[in-house]
């Protein structure tokens, strides 16, 4: 079969040995897989994840001179069943799948390993017992967006949102975006958002920000700061010695970049009790001030991934048009299409999200 | 009157002018003031508070061409007040404050300002609104450790604990022993504590500490683990994707040190959705590897200070023998001996914390 393989530091499209399911297992074949924004830090920092890796014996490091098939938000249709399954999704079945495969020795991630095959491949294996079926009439390129939506549903779900807070979300890209998307569900708003890009802040406001700012125009905190003021109630509320602090309601930030020197802006720019949530997967070693960490007492939440029911709810999210996944999609590309697609991603304004489409 | 002066970055012992309490204010004799280690800190990286300051407008900096008279861990004795003022304690009382005068323009901090005077001087002023009187017969040099305590109640406050964590204080100097100190009081066990050095270890045992750890013996964090197994009913509550996971009950791990390099060490050793509370005071820029937080879900909750009512339930625990702070001081000075004692603090086997007694 076809695929994108990362080989040698690049992305380039070869053939690989068709996959054989094994017991509990599924093969399938990939209708649609976003290109993430990790997989494009992986290309860059590949070595980098393979040291970190030491720190997390479950884990098995990839092998850097051996192949990779990248892609973890994927969608497929079903075509044949290893042995031990049940069989319940007949063959033609499309289904999303969180992107791991149960083995005995625990869950293995599918994406970044050489054994399992991610998305930018014609076909793939699964776990029968993570498929979810996809709902009738939702596009495959649609349905793959589960991934990335689950993403932003898990850093909101983290931020332990009591209801009084005022959301700032600091990069409008597909994870910035998941976040606002699972803020508005929430219920939480107003929502600032900040981005430097026309194109992010437009779709910012679509799925639901009240306030997008451009931070090369705007300091994002003073606006929030405009949108942030308490209650006369609240203001009652506090005690008598914070009467000479700025009566604020919590700030609940969500970093959602993920490159070096980022966390420190944000350090610098919140205000006091801010909890900050790190979305933003940043690889490399990172530089702050802990001074102004602890003199504004703030709380960082860094986050990961997601549980099988926020997966589940997210797939619901967007089959339900609870999220506008399709404003997402800025194009795609068949799998001779990867290379120049990872390059195209770095212009914010020209994609938000390529979808491969490895049958084309 | 006399004071041990911060002055071109040295400890000097020299004459000031009287201080002459204002509308409000109480003129003081100062008793005992610990010394505290970011008082250390300060002498060194004085210049870096001044530059942290400019991201808080409402504080003063300190201007380090002028004298400064360090000391915020006191008790003194009421000598005469100022105008507009109640006078319910009578000369001669022994009290206690936190660290701070009132002022028009809200809160200003003792201690570290050019304006007003700390503990290192034979007298001092303080708002008469937070003085709180020594219970009767508490020793001044006990009630002195007020301070300290409260940064260890203000520290487990700001944990969140639920009641099922297990505790780590890392580095049982005085913060991490008002860490251990407060947890004790929390019924949080059991607690584990990591010291280098003997004296502190035993130390840490005295105020509560289940099991204490040498880190150049044995790894904490492992010594954590063996302490932090699930129960049965807690391995069955687990959702089933769970189960893969190390059955350990949730980290809750105190930084109490405060040196560059320590959090990422704690992010190398935590295990996964541990809480870390960053109670130790780092003046320095500090590197760290964000995806080490991101792949693990780490908390960081920054601290500092207490609230007036933290302060107040720590002077009571003293006053009722709850903590054992005489343990704590290991030496007493006049102010001729405040450099040498800052010398001498550096080795944490002859020192826990050294009493300034102004009067001597």
């Amino acid at each position: 079969m076809r695929a994108a393989i990362f080989r040698h530091g690049e992305i380039v499209a070869d053939t690989l040995p068709e996959p054989s399911p094994a017991a509990g297992q599924v093969l399938v074949k990939t209708l649609a897989c976003g290109i993430c924004g990790s997989d494009l830090h992986a290309r860059k920092h590949a070595h980098r994840m393979v040291e970190l890796s030491r720190h997390f014996p479950g884990r098995k490091p990839m092998d850097l001179t051996r192949d990779v098939v990248f892609g973890h938000e994927f969608c497929c249709e079903v075509l044949d069943y290893g042995p031990g399954t049940e069989r319940k999704l007949k063959a033609g079945t499309r289904v999303c799948s969180l992107p791991a495969l149960l083995t005995a020795e625990g869950p293995q991630g599918i994406g970044y390993s050489n054994d399992n095959v991610g998305g930018y491949a014609e076909r793939m294996l699964l776990s029968e017992a993570l498929l979810l079926e996809v709902p009738n009439g939702l596009a495959a390129e649609h349905a793959a967006l589960t991934e990335p939506l689950a993403v932003g549903v898990h850093a909101v779900a983290k931020a332990n949102v009591r209801g009084d807070e005022v959301p700032l979300v600091i990069g409008c890209g597909p994870v910035g975006l998941a976040v606002i998307a699972a803020l508005k569900i929430k219920g939480l708003h107003p929502i600032i958002a900040a981005d430097y890009s026309p194109a992010r802040r437009s779709l910012a406001e679509r799925f639901g920000a009240d306030l997008v700012v451009d931070p090369a125009r705007t300091e994002p905190y003073a606006s929030w700061a405009e949108y942030a003021g308490m209650s006369a109630e609240e203001q009652a509320a506090r005690p008598s010695w914070q009467a000479f602090r700025p009566a604020l309601k919590p700030a609940l930030i969500f970093e959602c970049v993920g490159v070096p020197g980022l966390l420190q802006q944000v350090f610098e720019g919140a205000p006091r009790d801010a909890r900050i949530v790190v979305v933003g997967v940043c690889m490399e070693t990172d530089r702050s001030e802990p001074m102004l960490g602890i003199m504004k007492e703030l709380n960082v939440q860094y986050v990961l991934g997601y549980t099988p029911e926020q997966f589940a709810f997210s797939l619901r999210l967007i089959a339900e048009g609870q999220v506008d996944a399709a404003s997402l999609v800025t194009g795609s590309v068949g799998l001779d299409g990867v290379a120049q697609a990872f390059d195209d991603l770095a212009s914010p304004e020209a994609h938000t999200k390529i979808i491969v489409e490895p049958w084309r």
